[in-house]
């Protein structure tokens, strides 16, 4: 790919990203990983799969503001239609629509071209480790859900099993289990090196917090008990 | 503290904290870490000290809305107008109002009773440790900060001297510094056994992010020049 191609794919993305510098990161990470998944593979066409990479998030905003949207759908479409606008041919318009519409993580249609599977372990990279966590944190600051939800006994929940939103209930149900199924060998290799450091920071967040309630709670119910005999009390 | 007593200022709390779980969940956390450091100290006064653990944040929401604004003198303010509007001392009231002015990890007036002192110190112990990451992570999406910066050369800064907010800047600036000088012994031992985890983390995001912008920027340049030179390519 040229240099000036290369730009003016990515003045496109920076152009449907605004000014979120964290999805912008984000964007050069995928391509980053994808590059380091594509040297173990051969016959990858490397066009198709950078100009994937560089687009495959440009739904995101309308999906943002209409949630029944899905931005790999709308990413894909935008995708096809800024490139044949630009005088790329149908046959790569088509393949880089393909790469971007099969990304996501919890689609039911898989990913079938080899630059295709790239992306979405690319992708799902950024789900494992410290990034996923980071990431995740990040978006429930942006949604404002909270870190965990408490038990029926008060007790703070690990997240299994748990119904309302929240980071704990996020890893469980997600970046717990992001680890297997991917479609390149290079790309389990890069998830499984970033596994402990993500299960680590877990356990120790989890161990904060529930030692804090369980130690906390005790103590303020014997303080209000005491203090229901002492009719001086406020 | 009689237990209506204490449901009176967990409401007004609630009330001023509107819907964020994530503050409330904070608040009694901080109440219960301050219940672990008065456990070792002689003559706390459980009264003051419960209430301003409560009511340390009331004034959040005018400093969000106006950032000229110190939530500490805000929250210490509308504390005192609160207690004494409920028939409570003007002697408790300004204990309390001189507790949560002085909570504020910044600021330039220490606290000076031993329930201020606690009260800083169990707020402090929250920007410790997973929970100290976690917290900020989430702050950075709500105000939409990236991860990181990158330097002159493109590669990731990890934070130190950086001019431009980020989560590793706030990590090298705060977060990193955040376990000395506590009033309590017990403030300090709680900070301390967390330690290791917040850096572990850091140094995880940091390896991971900083590891795939040095791996992909050289692939990136490589096919680049490659490319400059087959007059065929896109």
């Amino acid at each position: 790919m040229k240099k000036s191609t290369f730009t003016l794919f990515e003045n496109y993305m920076r152009s449907c990203m605004e000014d979120s510098a964290h999805d912008r990161e984000h964007v050069y990470r995928v391509l980053y990983h994808a590059l380091a998944i594509a040297e173990t593979e051969a016959d990858v066409d490397y066009d198709v799969l950078i100009c994937a990479c560089l687009l495959h998030d440009i739904g995101r905003k309308e999906q943002f503001e209409d949630p029944s949207l899905c931005h790999a759908a709308v990413g894909g479409e935008k995708a096809h239609r800024f490139l044949i606008g630009h005088g790329f041919s149908e046959e790569f318009a088509e393949k880089v629509r393909a790469c971007i519409q099969t990304h996501r993580y919890r689609r039911s249609d898989p990913p079938r071209s080899l630059e295709a599977q790239i992306l979405f372990d690319a992708d799902k990279i950024e789900a494992t480790g410290a990034v996923g966590i980071a990431r995740t944190l990040f978006y429930k600051g942006q949604v404002s859900e909270p870190l965990y939800s408490l038990d029926v006994d008060g007790q703070v929940s690990n997240g299994e099993n748990d119904t309302q939103p929240s980071f704990f209930q996020e890893y469980k149900y997600k970046l717990e289990n992001v680890y297997s199924h991917f479609y390149t060998k290079r790309g389990a290799e890069i998830a499984s090196q970033r596994q402990a450091a993500a299960r680590a920071f877990y356990q120790s967040l989890f161990r904060e917090v529930d030692g804090a309630y369980r130690s906390g709670q005790p103590r303020l119910k014997e303080l209000m008990e005491c203090e229901e005999e002492d009719e001086d009390g406020i």
